[in-house]
């Protein structure tokens, strides 16, 4: 028996296979930005089928896809689609993709060739790769900080999901007025607004990376603008502790890895300083798994119990292939 | 089989038994304020016993109990005690209190007598009603503003408790950073010290009953009060929509039950105008049932399943006697 895994991003898909052993190969590709509605949904199917093809499988033995996809989700004829910002050209602030795209089909496309089809969000499969595959206990939060912010949110050990998959884009939660801190869902002050890595690299002027070095340098202000990532991320984090009664924090994301030193105690300073009977114990940490966490947490989606287990203590994916196939 | 619903208040606490045709009889008392640290879980036993013996029920035939209370909870030895400000004097505040309480048992008091014991949040306890009883869907806020705000929170199906059942706690959400609006969490500038009706009422040095009567009869100032509660209440149901992707919106408690004409409106609209993708659909409506919802809710918690519908179909609870013990 062999499973699926799509994941697709904003510039790149990629596409596993997996037996009971691991997964056993990924293919990627650049996303395609142009063509009919479902162009996206069937490149997932080809990238699946020439994954298949490299490995010698028949394509109608894989009987299972997850998928880790960027979002929104919304529902059509009550299956799943997605509406992503950064493909969609018909949506606000599409002027530079070459389509007119406003909602892609995805579950009714998947489902012509799956008998289980589980979409997430790429922050939510990542939560189950974390739970599934690391330490992440039954009352979590999963956060990416990169170019956007987004969130996995699992809450006495279920992963949410929402009306519509969206749970977990926690990153459009208000946090101020501030008119400069401009989100591309049209809010002023959100957490995105404020402090995804597009934005704040925009209102800043320079890369954080400069902005960061210059911090570790000593440099007055850059430790404010530190400070202020902090205060703000921090913030965001102790609403959800307040919300949810989360336990633990993971936060992976290319502006948290490379700056882990720097934030993670001002930031855990933003949450244990609060309300005792709500903050105590919680504690902020880095992700435990690397770039493949929302493959591995797609996979996670529809694996049989007993092959966890296994990939837990084998780690399987520590020495997977992959194949960028060309445009 | 009978079972007991205990419902714990800062002022008030009441206990009811049940059996599958509903609520026999409640019997309520003001909430003792001084003595032992079990004071307040032995009051609930007594209050229990009380009920069976007006019945004619032996006391050994409840093996069950839900319980409704006011939190936070803490957990001590794995078992569930909680900590009120408004009845602990050894936290912050309680100056005005016969006792140096910090925290009070109370699941190990009650397991001494019951097998099954489930203790909520009286706000979850309130979700737990409509969604029995009511008509909240799968993915629901149910959110009392009355002296303080409350929140419970459906994701999914599932009613979210967390690490120490104090999910829900999203009134200390932060909105702002206005210090006037100070919290008894030591917070300034959440939702509970911007509008619980005992803060916003000291900050603004009138009863709300007066503003929102001004209101009604055109008074600029008092309408310019009522869009400010409405803009901070929708902000923080729009920021938990965000992050939970929830569909409906449940609002009880005394602020917004007098004043739901007032406020509705306005408090839709903070939500309707944010990001389609996560607010569309999402409506705010005034909660189903009355004054005994939490009652409900606690049955609910212990409630044999076949019972629910019967009790959906009958209402039994409308009927139901209520008698006042003397303190």
């Amino acid at each position: 028996m062999f499973i699926a895994a799509l994941d697709i991003g904003g510039t790149k898909m990629a596409a596993c296979i997996a037996d009971a052993s691991g997964p056993l190969l990924r293919v990627t590709q650049a996303t395609q930005r142009s063509g009919p509605l479902d162009t996206i949904a069937r490149q997932g199917l080809r990238l699946i089928d020439a994954c298949c093809e490299q490995l010698g499988i028949d394509p109608a033995l894989v009987a299972s896809v997850g998928v880790s996809s960027c979002g929104p989700f919304a529902l059509r004829d009550g299956l799943l689609g997605f509406m992503p910002p950064n493909l969609c050209g018909g949506l606000a602030n599409g002027d530079d993709l070459p389509n007119d795209w406003t909602f892609l089909p995805l579950e009714v496309v998947l489902r012509e060739r799956f008998s289980t089809v589980n979409i997430v969000n790429d922050c939510v499969a990542g939560l189950h790769g974390e739970r599934a595959f690391g330490h992440a206990p039954a009352n979590s939060i999963y956060v990416t900080w990169s170019t956007g912010i987004g969130f996995g949110l699992c809450v006495d050990g279920h992963i949410l999901n929402g009306k519509a998959n969206n749970a977990g884009h926690a990153s459009h939660m208000l946090l101020t007025d501030d008119e400069a801190a401009r989100c591309g869902c049209g809010n002023q002050g959100d957490l995105e607004g404020l402090l995804g890595g597009r934005n704040f690299e925009k209102r800043l002027g320079k890369p954080l990376a400069v902005i960061f070095s210059a911090a570790r340098d000593g440099d007055t202000e850059a430790l404010n603008t530190v400070a202020y990532a902090a205060h703000w991320f921090g913030r965001a984090l102790y609403n959800l502790v307040s919300i949810l009664d989360t336990e633990a924090i993971f936060v992976g994301g290319s502006v948290w890895r490379h700056n882990e030193d720097l934030l993670a105690p001002l930031v855990q300073q933003e949450i244990s300083t609060r309300f005792e009977a709500l903050t105590i114990g919680v504690q902020v940490q880095g992700a435990v798994l690397g770039e493949l966490v929302t493959d591995l947490g797609a996979f996670a989606l529809v694996m049989p119990q007993p092959w966890i287990e296994g990939w837990r203590t084998q780690k399987p994916w520590t020495t997977l292939e992959s194949i960028a196939l060309a445009d």
